[in-house]
């Protein structure tokens, strides 16, 4: 990190009890390789038995443990999730899958499953190779103090620009047994992903073979972590990892698509906790002051609302103006422009903090902005938008654009 | 504006001398109707005869002008040109079109000629009513005072938050004559064209009929002003015209199509004519300090290269390590990766200030940082990026981003 980021002005008070999850235990270490004084290695090691769905990001120069877990992700099984932070050992050529295959193995050697059971994410600076001998030195430590339900310092040793640790919970009834999803993700630049997401780790004691569970996450994460937006950057590391312990439970009988009534609850919760980790991810935007939630009502389909809202969550133009506290709609209407979705220019409808600002293609009669005021100097701002054409909806999150992203980024090497 | 802004410190050194124009003349006038003790408003009165071409942004939301040049388009003549700088009259509702009409129609009578040969272009504040009574009070002292060649007041008169006015000219051999390109440009912000451009106003006299004339401008505008963005950000309002006053000499007998080999060097003198004034829009990027040019080789097509470019002169992480002088060129490689256009990651090849730094996907061996110091230090930047796959190509030019832009744009109205 080089020098030290103030806790960012949108982080939560402290952070969440999360409720204990059976099969599961993590461990963390500091390994020394970028930071020091801090942990900055994780091992989650799961029951056998346990099952995995993941979403990873779309770049197409994705880093070497992108490709190692999407090479072994069809098979559905996972036994160890061993991240690190500060090299993403992402553009390493070939060395980058070599590391990856000796770290996968030394965990696998220590804790008796296969190499491809072992889930890997890095995240940090690009085209640096990995030491992959610091990593393998610290996993037998990790291995012998790794507890149940550390999720604090899981949460912690996983960050790199990040402010603060960043986890959600939630539970659901399923089949008349109340299960539970925890999960714990970092990111905060780079952010703009892409059919996948910055990190995110999620467990669920569930009993649900991994292809429900893989519907249930893709479904869930283009609701989320699909929404939100730092800077329109997409990452190479992206990884959504949602692991399952719950695989000694019985199953419910017949299940046969995540479309399955009995899902519904458990689908609900999901939502609810990747909500709350992609809200988190944008509170901790670098450089952000505020939250910006974007709702878009109107378009010609969901799809087409959520690129209308990452539009206007994506235009710096927006995002400055909202730093200065400016209810500047005119930037608005050209970021729905700029969207190449179709809207109705003369039915365009806008409100921000619940004011009407604009319907009908022009400003309300007696707009005055004075009354927006104390809405734009808080921290918490609402823009609503109606582009008058269909049904579409969706909600983006972003934040605003400040001079600390700039001095965050002027200087850190990510 | 509000606020002065700084000239940018890469401005030219002065406003270039531009040759005359047969059949062109040019008034500016101060309507006070934003800035004050400043020409705002410009009139170019063009001969009989004289045709023209044009590209419009592509913003689903564009504005009432752009709508009104559009119509009139297809006939191909013009007489007039009236451009304001202040007020954008976008999003303006019906009595958006209507001033629109009032103004055309009172340049038309004045001119003794039609409304719809009358151009119009608006730049400013997005969805504040025109004060139409304003601009068409200065129309007749314009007229009156109009001039041959006094291109620096028209390029002072249609600025808004730029710093310098903006213009470059070309010359060529047309069937034996040599004939003249003149052309004058506005832009610093929410500049991201698609298919079309900010402001530019462009005068030939040579005799070219409006179809081959339109055919090399859309050619042109995709070379040059389709190849620059300073914020992602796409106007209401980008409008370039090219205009020929050359009506009355010979046309080239049996010219068919803009392919025709007579027509080589007129396209080359536009080419750079228009690349020119690309260029002293990014020069002019709010809060500017460095230009960059990013060259993308080696991609599946033109297009391709083009999208690669842009996705890289996007990023804010790599426009704010520029900013800082960092040569982060991992930032570059996430860029190519969320452009969603195909690379070989272990085929890629960077190199920065003609420096190589990073070949078969990784950096190269003993690469030295130090070395490119210099040139980060310098106002030029240079990045070249071959993504390994065919042979589509494309230069795209971009600005850092700096706390000037956010300063300018957290206050300004735009």
């Amino acid at each position: 990190m080089g020098q030290q980021h103030q806790r960012s002005p949108l982080a939560p008070d402290s952070f969440p009890k999360l409720p204990g999850l059976p099969g599961l235990k993590i461990g963390v270490a500091a390994t020394g390789m970028k930071y020091t004084g801090r942990p900055d290695v994780m091992l989650a090691l799961l029951d056998p038995g346990s099952v995995i769905a993941a979403t990873f990001t779309k770049s197409k120069t994705r880093s070497a443990p992108v490709d190692w877990c999407a090479e072994n992700l069809p098979a559905g099984d996972v036994r160890a999730i061993l991240v690190n932070a500060g090299n993403a050992n992402a553009f390493t050529g070939t060395r980058g899958m070599r590391d990856v295959r000796t770290t996968a193995s030394a965990v696998a050697k220590q804790t008796g499953c296969r190499p491809e059971e072992v889930y890997i994410a890095s995240t940090g600076v690009i085209g640096e190779p990995l030491d992959a001998a610091q990593i393998t030195a610290s996993i037998q430590s990790m291995i012998q103090t790794a507890e149940p339900d550390d999720w604090q310092a899981a949460a912690q040793a996983i960050l790199t620009t990040d402010t603060f640790p960043k986890a959600a919970s939630a539970t659901a009834r399923l089949d008349g047994r109340t299960v539970t999803i925890n999960g714990i993700a970092k990111g905060s630049g780079m952010i703009a992903p892409d059919m996948a997401t910055m990190l995110a780790f999620l467990f669920t004691d569930a009993p649900l073979p991994a292809r429900i569970l893989q519907a249930l996450l893709s479904q869930s994460v283009d609701r989320s972590f699909n929404c939100i937006t730092v800077d329109s950057d997409t990452s190479t590391s992206d990884t959504v990892l949602l692991c399952s312990t719950g695989a000694k439970r019985d199953r419910p009988k017949g299940l046969r698509t995540h479309r399955d009534p009995r899902l519904e609850g458990f689908a609900k919760a999901l939502d609810k906790v990747t909500s709350a980790l992609s809200r988190l991810i944008v509170c901790d935007g670098e450089g952000a002051e505020k939250l910006i939630t974007i709702t878009v009502t109107g378009a010609e389909s969901d799809i087409a609302a959520r690129r209308i809202g990452l539009a206007i969550g994506n235009s710096p133009l927006v995002k400055t103006a909202i730093a200065g506290e400016d209810a500047n709609w005119g930037r608005i209407v050209m970021a729905v422009g700029k969207s190449g979705e179709a809207a109705d220019r003369d039915r365009l409808k806008i409100s921000i903090g619940g004011h009407a600002v604009a319907r009908r293609g022009q400003v309300v009669p007696g707009y005055d902005e004075a009354r927006l005021e104390p809405h734009m100097q808080g921290r918490d701002i609402q823009i609503k938008v109606d582009v008058g054409i269909g049904k579409g909806r969706a909600t983006v999150w972003t934040c605003d654009l400040t001079h600390r992203y700039i001095d965050i980024n002027a200087s850190y090497r990510s």
